[in-house]
């Protein structure tokens, strides 16, 4: 019996994502939506997900962070972090001067600002760089934004590389599983939790707890908790496994002092 | 000679900022872009400039934040916060089971994407709910999903309302000035400042001011500061105008332990 492992990735073919997925296997399943990756795993269709969390310039993926605290109990068990190139990727044989419409993700859009202003390109909306390479095969005014893997499955010719405005352009990816990582002795460690809004210095008590411990933290995010302005939940990485005694006793800590608390894992640090 | 205040907005006509920025005045112009509204308000064309900067489900506008934190030098001169409610808006006569194609801003495709998925529509993105409404026109098997006044507007109509998937659905709105507001009694503050990545503690530190003074922080959103992943701008708004003596005694004290600092604005309250 041969044993394969299925991973699934945020579709389609050629996207960012599966630029990082194919660093993990070969048999890559696409799905089209962040949560549809999420549930393939959760149901046990694939063993592994791959989605982006977060990107150095746009900032986190709120479907991401959303479904990771609302909608499913999966862990994170791995991160890839990817240098992101965006390219003016066009039909074979057309000029820069010929485009008049391009199309992309809205965070490639965003990225690549000046490009576009400067050379005075109508920006659309696309649902992914992939499908915006597919969207134009053929239409020799129109040009998408996307990674070199899409310009190659499509027949399509990069006309311009590294387009983006700034560079330290990364993403970050987690690989979701049902499982925990095992310790490697170099891991970081993911939470999310809630506050209660009528203490006083709720947060700086949190933190408080790593800084007692001299835990460094790598990572802090707010999001909207989705019960009114003002009302937050905190995304905070910091160095260290559940199955060390002093994180536990950390977040034994937190879970007494927060109304919401919920560990995404414990993972080898990229 | 009469006086007349123009206020931009970040149009089209029909979209919620404008909806917001009808509480404020008549002569209200719209832009295409929220760097377009604040470029228009640094150089005095206009006096005020209107924009979306925080939604109760989606979170933070990034394009806002950026802008206010890297681009332009103006003030936060008040916010103004309003209830979002998403309608289903088709072409005159349409009903449910013809509607295949669904178009509007990604935030509020996000928002109703319960509703979308039930009714097996084809979400599409398009630039704001306004533009999607008009881009329907006469176009049976399509629909939009916007407020009211885009309805209105393009002589469309609401099939069905209130199809957002969560309740508190509210968006804040601010106003941005050359000038500071003066104090009312009942402030607000908004700053946005950089930590040192590699002092330990540094937010942890910066909270404990606050905590110190005993003022209570109304906000804290991270933001990448587009220098490498891991590292964060806070954007914090907490109770207090800056002419208050302790106000300026803690702002004195972060600029000394912080490298980037920058006052957005005191304001009355909501």
């Amino acid at each position: 019996m041969i044993n394969i492992t299925l991973i699934s990735f945020l579709g389609p073919k050629g996207t960012f994502t599966h630029e990082a997925a194919s660093m993990l296997g070969d048999e890559l399943i696409p799905y089209c939506t962040i949560p549809a990756v999420m549930e393939s795993v959760a149901s046990n269709e694939t063993k592994y997900g791959i989605v982006p969390i977060e990107n150095s310039i746009e900032g986190s993926v709120g479907v991401t962070l959303d479904s990771l605290a609302h909608k499913f109990d999966l862990k994170i068990y791995r991160e890839i972090i990817i240098p992101i190139s965006q390219n003016l990727i066009v039909n074979p044989g057309c000029k820069l001067e010929d485009i008049e419409d391009v199309y992309s993700h809205s965070h490639a859009i965003a990225q690549c600002q000046e490009f576009i202003s400067q050379n005075r390109i109508q920006p659309h909306y696309a649902v992914s760089t992939a499908s915006a390479a597919k969207g134009i095969i053929g239409e020799e005014s129109k040009a998408a934004i996307g990674n070199r893997k899409a310009a190659e499955l499509y027949g399509l010719e990069i006309l311009k590389a590294n387009i983006q405005d700034v560079d330290n352009n990364e993403t970050r990816f987690i690989v979701v599983s049902n499982e925990y990582h095992e310790p490697t002795g170099n891991d970081k460690t993911s939470i999310i939790f809630s506050i209660y809004e009528d203490r006083p210095g709720g947060l700086y008590n949190i933190l408080g707890l790593f800084q007692k411990h001299d835990i460094n933290l790598t990572r802090i995010e707010s999001r909207p908790s989705k019960k009114g302005l003002g009302k937050y939940m905190f995304f905070v990485d910091f160095n260290g496994h559940v199955d060390d005694d002093v994180i536990r006793d950390i977040i034994d800590e937190i879970e007494e002092n927060t109304y919401f608390l919920k560990v995404l894992g414990s993972f080898p640090e990229f």
